[in-house]
Order: structure tokens, then C-alpha cells, then sequence
């Protein structure tokens, strides 16, 4: 209740709206902790209510202890049902987080001349980037899973390997070390896809000497974790040590630089200019890192275009990559919490490129 | 460009649309066939052409022959590039599939005053609902490999195993059978947990005499399955077997009456009043199914109240439950293509509740 009181804190006091509507379901699992609810309504002055379809009340009903939780039938309308709880309450400014078009569609349909509608997803953003101890708790579990799937990867790849193999390998452990699902589909993208950021993993076979970039995260309750790291089915040539160096090193400069007060992109540029420097900063075609939590991508934004300001308790990625077309990439990356003076590394080892040849 | 040679004839002949924005991603993969772009552009004349965010360019580039591959750089408006190619076209009509609600602003703040806008995303789906050749052979495969989960699930179900041990399990096995990953999070759902029908799965140890749902797909290059079966960690007692047995009844009776021409809630139907027969009536709380394809959900559905009519090609779930909140549910599930006169099902077999206890 605490998350909800923060939420009612910006948006009635400083923002004076009447009411807030929760329709992302990521954001509904953030304030009442239970999945499958289809909308929270957080009136100013009233009972916080969930909207909850019959498919999924039973269970909203036994875990959503705090709120009052509304059965909606198959087929009725959920903004009429929404509207309907408005008739008494009669709210003049209503807030909302976000939608697709078709659900802001209905939801405006219901309110037009009644109330004015204002998408406030900021402010939900704004909470839910800054992590409390009960989520950094299952962070940091989320990230030793992960470590385990990464060192069941490093010890999975060799020549003749295919991709799929290794993903196999690697979900397994992470099952085996109880994570309770994919944070996003693993990426095991070898040889020259590995020059391909989201390249997913195939029935391609691992060659000798390719580079294999590994992207994954296991989910432990509902908290994600994401790490990256590249590895060679083989010795390493020297143009590959190079590359390897140049991400490596431009990777633990970022890691080291940041702490609360940072800017976002401030950390990207001592990333970037590590890149630039060893002379591949055309090929770091992509933002520095995001926040991890309830999803894998979330605010704050590491990147030259972010307006964000570090702050303790933000988890954020540190992933530079460069990524040579028709040659391969590097990326590596560790999911980090913002600290006062450093961060803390959920995820972590797997340093070293070579793997058995 | 079949695909888009459907799409124009749908959106310029018929409804007399101007271009045609493809916003969605999936939407995006049906027509370009690569992964990772961010806006199709199909005019009434000119050339088809994919924004892609240079992160994602040299993959698109490479794969997706049939398109002009326009580079969107970090940081760019792709919106404003999008209307940029619009000045000479000047269209006045232009369709688009679908968008979350910040994307349609965007849109919306380019075209003000120059084009009517208009979400039409029926068409696509109109498309992408019945099924070529290519794809069924695709989405046959991922039923296969989904079987494979499934046998995998039956054989670790028993007393004192967890729900992430038998996922684990289960989806090792689908890798091994070269799954390109999870349709879904994969739901192992026992004991009390079987009745709510969207329970993922956690560290709860399977008890002896448990029901255990297991409701799992693979994907084969991009393409979805969707199988559920029910099982019983020992021997069943007489009401779960009465259970069961009424599931499955209803599961049998409303495959064997698909083929084209009928209506999609005329098969929910068939199922229901099996299910209403047997004394459950009010526990069969969803739909019966759902189409399947790139998505594990679209269209068509099988529900009280769907409007649609089955069409040679289409590929839907059927998927009937009972859950009895604080006793157990039971789901049965099955892929299935429609034919002009039976459907085949793309997954198959383990319809037996028992397990080794």
C-alpha cells in the first residue's frame, strides 16, 4: 500500500487530479502484487478497486488483500463498468498511465464531456524506478539465476554446437537454480550474427573461432535481470582481443562511474568515448543501458539522449557492444543498482572471451 | 509480397485508403519477414518501405530484399521521418493497424490538418488469421515440438517435484527439439493452484493426488503452438475423474465439429453445454479458444461472443476448463487447423490424466 500512497501523493496532491487509472498490467502487478487484473481505479477519496475478469478474480480475490476487487463477466464492457463507479464520485480530472489506442478509444467514449483525460504514465514510471528492499531482494536473486545460466552457456559452447543447444543449456540451469521464466527470449547469436544486436538463437551451428554473444535474464517473482557476454569457441585472434578489450574496458569505466547524481547520459558518453578512442565508435549503435525490474526495459535510460538523472535505488544495464557487419559483435553487460558513492552488481564474471575449443 | 499484395488490394481497392502504416512489430514480421523494424510504409504507389533504427538496419538490409530499407538514427523522430516521405505522396487517407497511445499522438501531431488517420486494424488481421502453406508447415512443426514438452511434463510429474523442476524439464525438451523458445511463460499449475487459469509456475512442491496443469508452446521460426493437458500426480479420485471426463468430453465433441462455415461461438457452444450436461456449467469461465499464429492470441476466437466465421486456414485453440476454486481445475488443450470439412490437430496425444506416483 505504500506504492499506492506514493502514487495518490503525486498525482492528487502535487497534480490535483480526482482519480488515477492503472491499465497497464505491468503497473497493476506493481501496486496490488497480483497478476491477470485488468484495471485499478485509485480515487482520491474512496476504496482502491481492481477490475478483474472472471477468469482471473478467484485468484485476485484470495491475493489482492487491501483492495476491493470487482468481478467483471465475459463480454461485459470494462470502461462502462469503470464509468459506472464514477456516477457518484463524479471526478473532473481523471489520470491514466497508458494504453493502446483501442482502449483509450473506449475509455475516452466514456467520459467524453464528463471528465478531462490526461496520460500520466511519468508518474508511475517515476515510483517504479526506484526500487524498494523487498524488490532488490528478488533482483538480486534474479541475477545470481542469471549467472548460473551464463556459466552454463560459457561451459556449453564449442565448435559444432548449435545455438539452440546452448540456449537449452543454459534456460535448464536457470530452471534448475528455480527461476520462474525468461526475463526475454534468450540471444545466442554466433559468427557474424553476433553482429546483429537482437539476433535471437537458431539451428546455426557454432564455428570454430566465432564470436558468441549471449543475452539473458531469468525472472525470479516477477523481478528481471539481464546480462550479456561474448565468447570465442576457440583462441581469439587479434583483431577479435582488440574488440573484446575495447567493450570490455569501456564497460567497467561506465560501471565504475556511476553513483547517484549521475546523468544518464553522461555514463553512456564515458562508455562511448572508451569506444571512440579504440577507434569503433561508428559501431556503438545503441544506447549504453536501461532500468530492469517488473520489465526488462524500464526507466532510467543510460544513452546520449536521456534527460535522466541517477538516483540510489535505480537498477540500470551497462551494455556497450560494437558490432561489426559481416565480421561479428561484442557486447557485454551487467545489471547494476545505483548507489550513493558506486554500484552493486546483481550480475557478474564471465569476463574472459575463451571458452573450450 | 503476397502478403502485401493482399494488404493493398484490402486497403486501396476496397477501401479506397491512400497509404498504409504498419505500426505493430508482428504486424511488421507477417509483411517484411524480418525482425527488429519499426514502421512499414505501404503506398498506394511507390516503393514499400521499412524504418529501421540503425541498431536493427544491417540485419534488415540483409534479409529483406523486397523492401526499401530506410536507416533511422539514434534519437530521430521516426514519425517525422515517416511524414518526410509523405510530402511528395501528399496522401490524404491513411490507415494504420495499431499503436499504443503515445505512438498514435505522435502520428497524430505529424498528419494533423494534412490526412485523415484511421486505425484499421481488422485488415491485417483479416490476413494473418488464415494461414499459407508456408506457415502451417511452420506452425506443424511447433506443434511436434510441443508434444515433445508435453511427454517430457508428464514423465517429471510427481509427488514431492516442483512446478519449476517440471518446466525446466519440459522445456529442455523442446529445446533439444530445436524450439526457437516459449510461446508463453509456460504454466505448471497444481494442487489449489490447477484453478486458476493463468498460474505460471513457482517453487510449490507437487503433491501426491495433485491436479497439475500444464499449459505450454513452442516456437518454430516465429510461430506459435498452444497445448494444455491435465494430470493427476496418482490415482484419481472420483471426483476428478467426473471432472476429467467432462472436460475432455467437451474438448473431443467441439473438435470434431470444426470446419469452415461455422461460427466461432456455435463451437464454444458445443463444448459449454457438454460442460453444462456434466454439472460444471458455471466453472467454464473463458472462451473456448483463440486463433494462433505469430501471436499466441489473435483471431479468430471461439467464445459466447465472437462474430467470427471459420474459414479454411485458420488456426484456433480449443481449449475448455473447469476450475474449482479451492479444489482443483482442469483445462484440456489442442492447436488445430480448420479444413473445408474436419480440422487436423497440430498437437496430439497424453489425453490420459495418470501419472507415476
Amino acid at each position: 500500500m505504500k506504492r499506492v500512497e506514493a502514487l495518490k501523493q503525486l498525482a492528487f496532491t502535487k497534480e490535483k487530479f480526482d482519480a488515477f487509472l492503472v491499465l497497464n498490467e505491468t503497473n497493476q502487478l506493481y501496486f496490488a502484487g497480483v497478476p491477470g487484473t485488468s484495471c485499478l481505479l485509485i480515487p482520491k477519496k474512496g476504496e482502491n478497486t481492481l477490475f478483474v475478469f472472471a477468469l482471473n478474480y478467484e485468484n485476485a480475490k484470495a491475493e489482492a488483500k487491501n483492495f476491493n476487487v470487482e468481478k467483471v463477466e465475459r463480454g461485459q464492457n470494462i470502461m462502462a463498468k469503470v464509468a459506472a463507479y464514477f456516477k457518484t464520485m463524479k471526478p473532473k480530472k481523471i489520470a491514466f498511465d497508458t494504453a493502446p489506442y483501442e482502449v483509450y478509444r473506449m475509455l475516452a467514449k466514456e467520459f467524453r464531456r464528463k471528465a478531462k483525460l490526461s496520460m500520466q504514465n511519468g508518474l508511475v514510471q517515476q515510483l517504479r524506478r526506484v526500487k524498494d528492499a523487498s524488490e532488490l531482494e528478488l533482483m538480486r536473486k534474479a541475477g545470481e539465476i542469471t549467472v548460473v545460466g551464463m556459466k552454463a552457456a560459457c561451459e556449453a559452447i564449442k565448435p559444432g554446437t548449435t545455438e539452440i543447444h546452448v540456449a537449452g543449456e543454459l534456460e535448464y540451469a536457470m530452471r534448475k537454480k528455480t527461476g520462474w521464466g525468461l526475463a526475454f527470449e534468450s540471444i545466442v547469436a554466433s559468427g557474424i550474427r553476433s553482429a546483429y544486436p537482437h539476433g535471437g538463437c537458431t539451428e546455426k551451428k557454432i564455428s570454430k573461432g566465432d564470436l558468441v554473444v549471449v543475452d539473458i535474464g531469468a525472472v525470479y517473482h516477477d523481478y528481471r535481470s539481464d546480462m550479456t557476454r561474448t565468447f570465442i569457441a576457440g583462441k581469439p585472434t587479434e583483431k577479435q582481443t582488440k574488440l573484446f578489450s575495447a567493450v570490455k574496458n569501456a564497460q567497467k569505466k561506465a560501471c565504475d562511474a556511476i553513483k547517484e547524481g549521475e546523468l544518464g547520459k553522461d555514463i553512456d558518453l564515458v562508455a562511448r568515448k572508451t569506444i571512440e578512442k579504440a577507434g569503433y565508435g561508428e559501431y556503438f549503435n545503441h544506447g549504453l543501458g536501461h532500468g530492469v525490474g517488473l520489465e526488462v526495459h524500464e526507466g532510467p535510460t543510460l544513452a546520449p539522449s536521456s534527460k535522466d538523472r541517477l538516483v540510489k535505488g535505480n537498477v540500470v544495464t551497462v551494455e556497450p557492444g560494437v558490432y561489426l557487419s559481416g565480421f561479428g559483435g561484442v557486447r557485454i553487460e551487467d545489471t547494476v543498482l545505483v548507489g550513493k558513492e558506486k554500484c552493486e552488481k546483481f550480475t557478474d564474471g564471465f569476463y574472459s572471451p575463451e571458452t573450450m575449443s
